[in-house]
């Protein structure tokens, strides 16, 4: 059960949260789409598992499943992908560019200072450009918010993979702007 | 120097990264202008407390010192309030309510399931109000971001105190959706 009583408390996760305050709402999905929905060298599959990397090391379990299965509808691949992300990607073949990216994300999640001048050397070694390592640091910023937001007010999440597969088909092809 | 190249590189802290990229600048300070500025039964000089005191955690000197600085402004107080943030209230007398709601942002610093239900309670018995546990949450969060988002990229930050007033003059009064 939530610390506060929310008015939908079926809703799962952050929807509790975004249907109890509209107005703080607004700006935080404004946000997710920004970062991960618009115009950008890197897919939205790519931006997807990084938003799922990062939750998955803040042990934040419903915003690794959904946007694990957001990346699953954008990237159009097998469910056991969810599964593979808590495993550091060591059954899915990702890009030197995204893995180098992915590696930025980590030090993020464990505090800003922690980016060092070699992670981004390597990054860009692999072609990422300035814009994209922007990015990915952001989307991992963000999440360290997303992720705290939820279980710092103690919401629910479903348990089993299976459960998130609507739910990241429409983060994926309808957006985060949608009306709720 | 940052990690990226900024069209603007004398600007300190988040200020460049906005410059940089004025898309994702446009949630980010709808976000801040939402959390620390808009209607609320905390104050705006409460609110800029707990994000003065979650970036001093995080070890973000440029969050800390000029979110410190529009508290400072706020509350009409002597500058010797940013230093006392780094001692966590030592010398500046602080309701119990707002201690109680401090403690909570402490908490989701270290990550989201750190806030028990004992802590929630606590701040119950002071008077907190669901509105204001929730947004102690968001706030703690949102400075996980910024603070990540500012050190991730290698930004810079003035060192003293006193070069912070003029800022924090500004982000208490003009706020945070001003054009730049």
């Amino acid at each position: 059960m939530a610390h506060i009583t929310l008015p939908n408390p079926n809703l799962p996760g952050i929807s509790g949260l975004l249907d109890y305050n509209k107005t703080t709402a607004q700006p935080l999905l404004h946000l997710a789409e920004t970062l991960l929905r618009s115009d950008s060298t890197l897919t939205s599959g790519e931006r997807e598992l990084i938003a799922a990397h990062v939750s998955y090391l803040n042990n934040c379990h419903f915003c690794h499943s959904s946007h694990a299965a957001a990346a699953v509808a954008h990237l159009g691949c097998d469910i056991s992908l969810m599964d593979d992300i808590k495993r550091n990607f060591a059954e899915t073949t990702i890009s030197p560019k995204l893995r180098a990216l992915l590696d930025i994300a980590a030090k993020v999640q464990r505090g800003g200072k922690h980016v060092l001048p070699e992670d981004i050397e390597k990054a860009r070694q692999h072609d990422a450009t300035d814009r994209e390592i922007h990015d990915t640091v952001l989307i991992a910023a963000a999440f360290c918010m997303f992720n705290r937001y939820v279980d710092g007010l103690g919401t629910w999440a479903p348990q089993d993979n299976e459960a998130y597969l609507e739910m990241g088909q429409k983060m994926a092809f309808l957006g985060y702007n949608r009306p709720r």
